[in-house]
């Protein structure tokens, strides 16, 4: 869970530029799989090896390298190296433990991309990250284990369907971009589900799972906000600098997955406000709990002790014979039910007192 | 309740500036209003088909169109072609899960405020989003549902009261953006109203109730500030972007709304103030309540506790037979008595003791 | 207590500019003071009806007109058109809910400041609106009642003192929000105190009432900042917008009162947080209270349920004939003793034990 | 304590400018101390008349001249003449009250800053106004009270160390400046004690004292920051103002003395945090006791009750004569080492299941 | 551990530019190593003396004196005045308790950070001070005591791994400061498992300890975070000032190394975040405790308080002979039993009534 600087330090002491796969190894073998399409044409191949992939790379219209699994350094620095990729970037890749940000070259954008997996169903978080080299003509992403959130994407591309067909490669990578953005949407939804079920949990039996459960939605928060705020800082940047490599109409689209990423922040933070709240309300709800529990047990004691004092008093064996004050109530005719009408009248005065405490 | 993210998803994986409906669907048709009007002339027709609306549209004065639902979204479509909207723009005023903002073109203005309506009678809180396209001599405005707030405007047309009839299009836009901000006014009496319903509680008979209003109250504060917020930016976007679209005469009324949400802004986290304010004392009077529980427990049981020693300790059945020490006193003539003396002397002994320790 | 914004919403589907009374009606009919002086000659009338008023007014040195009372929207509405103030600023004056401003035309200055009156004497909290009208030569002030905090100014002016009398009318407006800030002096002195008399009731006796105490301090602060913060914008504004109604010898005094205000900030800020404070101290106070009552009662429990358990076997009526082993202690010689010495025993050592665990 | 605008009151009403003293009289008299030097010579003379100290200024080197006590309103505004400062800032000398400011003119800069005294021998907060007027070639400082933390200065001085005598007069005020914040690192050195003595506190023996003890520190960091930030802002004026009376070799020794302003802030807020979390540990270890205490009572009571239960049973009367089934028990040969073991029984049982419950 | 400021006192009143050790004295002997390289050759020699570390260094390649102890002043000032260093930055090396920071002069850059040392085994937390002046061919380092984390780097450099041996001294300063914030990273990846160690006991057994845990902790993200935030400002000087003695090639690493930065602050106040929320939990935790606590003692009086209150009813001592009423049940033929199946029948009562309340 805590996974935020693990595994960072197997680095420490290393010279700058080694290129070290920080994190964990996430899938046996590096996998590739080349997209290659115009208006006209597209082609989708999954590849195993990296020179078959370059092999294959076109020289026409827009080619997306996706690689899955980063442990293997020198396939990921060769491929950096083809690409002209600067070493320091090819580090950057390798390291899974970075904060999402964007370095823009000449010729090349490196951004860095934190994608969440939906808390719904297993409660586990879990984030992995997206790294992205936008080229002139191509786009390489890496991911640390396959299976990803871009099926849809791809469907839309051998579609033909949308714009992007007959844009190019910057365009793709907004369009990546955007399905991440559109994803923590996705996480947000089942966060707004777990959030309900915790205030209805709240109102009929607050418990520790309760607390555990808010525990576990806020430190998604907690996650879900590192990951974000610098997005829209790295979108922003992509927005404001001005490069050649993202065309004019494409950045009116950029503009709105800005304003998306904006809305998400609003959304945690909107999420963080209710979330503060309902450990309020569960201790509040605990501590009104007690003084019921208290009600209760001061009311019986308060009622029963007396009279078994009462009842005490008349089980003491002094002997009536010794003397004329030693219990002569026990020989009355009437001692008996007299005892018990006292007894029921402290009862009754007991009731009357809790009753205008209003304690029940 | 919480829909703030709801259903967004079902976009996930479309290409943008798919024309999709993102809410719920609240009315079953889509349904117009045309009103015409200039210095001299007005015009009011309900309708129910697009094509009709547009034929009525008549080329001179002020026209507005407004509809209701959103869910018919080929209708919408067609409607933003015809008035030259981005297809965008169009996806924006379907998405009702947006965040306020305004967006400006050269020929064109569009506005996304978010309208919450009271919450004095059901406690619900509800959210609809307000869309609306400024032109040249036309307002567009989308609503979820019919049934809105500026009915009292439509008759200030209709009766030529007040500037508006010899004002463009841009008057009209600020009267309505202007409505929506005087409704938050009457929210956040209406709040008021609760917040000091809920002090009278606080004092009075702090429950678990009095805990759930405070949270629901402060959900709303929320929500309104999540609205209320970007809602200034816009309007202060507006005030200062340069467009023709917004005459210099209709600028100073900008400035006025834009001084109102200030207000809001102000008064909504006034309202935060105090109703963070408010939980703390609930909690110190619970907490306060327990003491005193505790305290009438504690005085029954400190009183009556060794009462009920003495009285078992006379009631054990040693044989006084059996030795001179085993237990004479039951036979001494005044042991009863002396007995019965011993532990008034105990009761007022404790009195004393809690008395000093101010117990009551 | 809470019209923050009370009545607000009576102007909900008007036209802006309408002319309307926002807020209570505090005065039974409106009153005019006309002042006019210049270095030699001071006057001062006080006139009931507007006409009268006009009539008066002189064209020489500086006339300051007060008006107490609001409700009578037409004669505000004629006096506003006798001066040349635009109907919004009119609309303005009448509503008493406004946040405080400054607008700054060619040829007048409005201001709206809000003047709190001390909480010393009857904790109750009231907020007054004072609207000014700065002129090239006249000074016109609104307030919602009479009764001010102007009379030591007043009688400035009429003795001579210090410079106001060679001073034109912008260093009378100085003169008057001056008076305002050195009021929130007052009560920010009068709430010391009170924090002080809460600081003492926390150390010896802390009470509900305690928290209601500090509960009304708490928002006293609130509502003083929501006051005060926007009066230092104000101030701030007059200070750096280029105008001639303010004259350059005025400027430093303005600076003096901006001062001042960030004083009454830094004190309120600082007030704040001792109160936040406070609220944990009678927590915690509370809490130790309820582990001293706990020890108490559990002390005395602890001590008396073994012993009485004991008294109680020996009241068990077990036949010593039916067997050797029923309850031959209660025929022995010492058994009664032996009793006693025993649980003389169990006290010692529950007291010791504890006496260790700190428990007294 | 809360002596933050006491006081101030008495001025309110009267015409800005006027020279009144604003604080508690401190002294009986107001002292002057002379001292005049330059790189060879160096005299220092107690006065107690002002006309004397003015006859005795030397027109060459450095003059500073120190004056205790503010309450002789006449001979503050005698010497505030004699070397032309404005009224407004003798004003400010006697208004004891102020923020922490400078002011800059063209030939004087006026310093107001708040000098702390130690808390570590009384708990005691007491907070001093230094005023303090750099002239060309002259420094005037302003105390409200004799004995002042200038001493280590003024020896410097005398003895010749260091840079003071070779440098003018703006060095002079550096030093007077850079004593304070020194002064300021002192009092932070016996916070920074009494955190640790609170800490051992909380561990060992956590008590109301304790969350007094937290409470006056926190306070005593309130006033702290208060004074530190504006004293902040106020040197980094001097640092960026440009005036011919801080000379170029002195700018370097402002921007030391603004480090270690920094330095200061950024201690109080790490000492802020620390506090906060205090409060926090002692709530939790008061709960942790209650638990505590809580479990003693339980398991007390859930033992003996039961047993008491028992014991009572077969202290009943019921007629072994008058029925088989009327308490045969009591007569059974093995009843009461039966009923023994029966009870012993049922305490391991509770052992047990307080065991498995880890009460103990 | 609370040496934020300790120490700091001793210079009070001692002119700026007293050369005097601020901070703990941690070695006996000061020791120097000197390190000198460049594309070919490589020394390390560790010196006792100033002297002769002074005639070995060269006048070629890269010079790295690294010096171990601050006490001898002497030694520290001859050192500073040999190479340039100005009098008041050899007092700042000498300083300790500064806050990091940067000083860019004409011939050297004088550069001061927190190095943390691991909390992980010890809970001890230490903070040293290491100083860093970087020259044009030389880098001076100052650390208070022997043992660093920087033998990674010195291996490198004898190796000739990297560029380091490549490039000039500001390469070598940049490989320092990478080292420092590196060790960031591990002692973050320590307290991330110390966070995960406390999760657990959180759940399982929360205990005062637990409490005392989670304040270390919080301790030291506070002290972390006064290191670090000013270590990103101080980088990002480096990297926006324009000198000389950064060479363009070094500036790429400079900006990588911000970044690190920029992650670690993320890091601490995620964690921050996360500390927070575990005191709620644990106090969350200990009032449910404390509910169940009272629920076993509630159920346990509720049942047997009724039941000791009947025994004892017929406990009592009342002749039966003495009339009719006194206690007849005594001598009925199944008053025992009856007895006995009415108690049974209380006991299945509360057990229902406890049930439907959900206390068990």
């Amino acid at each position: 869970m805590l996974t935020l600087v693990r595994k960072r330090s197997e680095k420490s002491g290393l010279p700058p530029g080694s290129v070290i796969h920080v994190g964990e190894k996430k899938v046996e073998k590096t996998g590739f799989t080349l997209i290659r399409y115009d208006a006209e044409k597209f082609s989708m191949e999954k590849i195993d090896s990296l020179e078959e992939c370059l092999r294959l790379k076109g020289s026409e219209g827009v080619t997306w390298i996706n690689v899955d699994g980063l442990h293997e350094t020198d396939v990921i620095e060769k491929l950096g190296e083809r690409f002209g990729i600067h070493l320091l970037i090819v580090e950057d890749i390798l390291n899974t433990q970075q904060r999402s940000k964007a370095d823009i070259f000449d010729d090349y954008i490196y951004v860095a991309i934190k994608m969440h997996s939906s808390v719904a169903e297993t409660m586990e978080i879990s984030v992995e990250q997206l790294s992205l080299v936008l080229g002139a003509d191509f786009v390489l992403t890496f991911q640390e284990q396959p299976g990803d959130i871009f099926d849809a994407l791809r469907k839309r591309i051998e579609g033909g369907k949308g714009k992007v067909r007959r844009m190019g490669a910057d365009y793709l990578a907004y369009c990546l971009i955007d399905a991440v953005v559109d994803n923590y949407f996705k996480i947000l939804e089942s966060v707004g589900e777990e959030i309900e079920d915790i205030e209805e949990e709240l109102l009929e039996n607050p418990s520790p799972e309760t607390v555990q459960h808010i525990h576990i939605i806020k430190r998604e928060m907690i996650l879900l906000r590192k990951s974000v705020w610098p997005l829209r800082d790295l979108i922003g940047l992509l927005n404001r600098e001005e490069t050649d490599l993202i065309k004019e109409g494409t950045e009116i689209y950029l503009r709105d997955v800005y304003d998306h990423t904006v809305q998400v922040i609003d959304t945690v933070e909107t999420y963080r406000d209710m979330i503060a709240g309902m450990l309020d309300i569960y201790l509040s709800s605990v501590s009104y709990r007690m003084n019921e529990i208290m009600k209760v047990l001061t009311i019986f004691a308060a009622i029963f002790i007396p009279l078994t004092f009462i009842v005490g008093l008349y089980g003491m064996n002094f002997d009536p014979d010794s003397g004329p004050f030693n219990m002569p109530e026990l020989r009355w005719r009437y001692g008996y039910p007299a005892v018990l009408a006292f007894m029921a009248l402290i009862v009754v005065g007991m009731g009357f007192y809790f009753k205008r405490k209003k304690w029940f």
